[in-house]
């Protein structure tokens, strides 16, 4: 898994990210501080999914994009902190290698 | 194949899998305390399948990647003890590693 | 190649190959008994395809799913003998590995 | 490239390749004694088509894998002879390696 | 990460990226002295658009691969020396390897 | 990048490649003499298109294909000589190796 922060997303990458969201280019985010990116295989971000949506304040969006088959892009929407902290989780789950997040 | 339990799911990870499940967006799959994920090549994910379905308690669905026509993830729905169940008959057969499973 | 079976397929099972089958999803299948599932590059599974067809007794699709992209699944349906008699066929036919099959 | 021959293919061999045809599922093939078929890189196969083609009495279609917009394979419909014919002289192009065909 | 300029592109070379662009081929892009197109994984391309965004001068657009749900390609528009800047940049926040571009 | 051409291509070989240029099946492409076809990466192919749209007397359009995600087939139609021309060019650009087309 990569993660990566971006700090007060400029409006056309938040466009790119948000055409290509899971839930439809038409459901709006609310305005967002930072952008939590994580790539990885399927089941890997549909568990991080999981522990960054059990985070509080962050949105979580799948974005569809030129990953092979099995893998996909995590969008993780929010202020900075909230983001950092849900990244940090996600890290720290992917550490322990626990079969159950 | 790898093979998670995600206990007691995130509403957000939950849609990322209706989402794209194979059955269509619209069935809907009765509230599940727990799901397993099984991610390997089609012809294992068949198989893994039909071990969940005749297992007791689980509704299977196959979940699409980033095109429609792909199939990259087995979800496990039910409650926890089913799910885990479902989850040991799987890696039981694959360790057969017999072609009738 | 890789070559598996699966006998009385769970009704789930049967749900994801029928969806992704080539001829449409509306087309029926007869009530089957085992389905024979044959994986591998697009060239063999057409020549396997034709092998599986010439045997008695099976009914032969080509399952769209997450394979590369030159990669097919192959279905075979009937009752197990048949099933069991087509696999037998393309796996000796392969094993000779003569260019006309 | 892989090149391969099936004579006498069977009614549903043929109906994979026909609906997977580039020139639509509708537009009919005469009676075929023998297909071939020739898979390998893009470049590659459309070098093939137009060997194939400048041969006499075949038909060549390009054939579409999982994406409808991807070609994987080329089938050549025609007599046995026909097809063997110009499956030999893509084998003598494709051995010289000249850049032009 | 990849990364070119194509200095007073021609018509044709403009054609197939404007067709290929995230916001629909019916966005126009103004007149363009130089294109900068940088290749990269998904997460890194996200990261190289908001950089580029953030320099002056330039419109930054998500290109498409074969299929329509892909992004291959990241386009920058611009006056030569505002692509080159924005190129500049990309580099040089890619050498430094902070998390947070 | 690998690089190919085929003289007085035929009527089906042209069918193939016009079914899948970017420009659209409808959009008619003058008769030809001669069709260059370079492979390669998305970011390749993008600046090789540049150059041969540069060079006289050829029309270049991208070909879809069952290339890898980020790999396409360009096609330069046009007199024997032309596309020899833009080949060329394409190799020395090449071989020059300048991030500056």
């Amino acid at each position: 898994m990569e993660i990566r922060i971006i700090k007060s997303p400029a409006h056309g990458t938040l466009d790119i990210l948000l055409r290509r969201k899971g839930s439809g280019a038409s459901t709006p985010i609310e305005s967002v501080d930072a952008v939590g990116l994580v790539q990885g295989r399927m089941i890997e971000m549909v568990c991080a999914a999981d522990v960054a949506e059990k985070a509080v304040g962050v949105t979580v969006e799948d974005i569809r994009g030129n990953c092979p088959q099995n893998m996909v892009l995590l969008a993780i929407f929010g202020d900075t902190a909230s983001v950092e902290a849900a990244l940090e989780e996600i890290k720290r789950k992917e550490k322990e290698g626990t079969p159950e997040w």
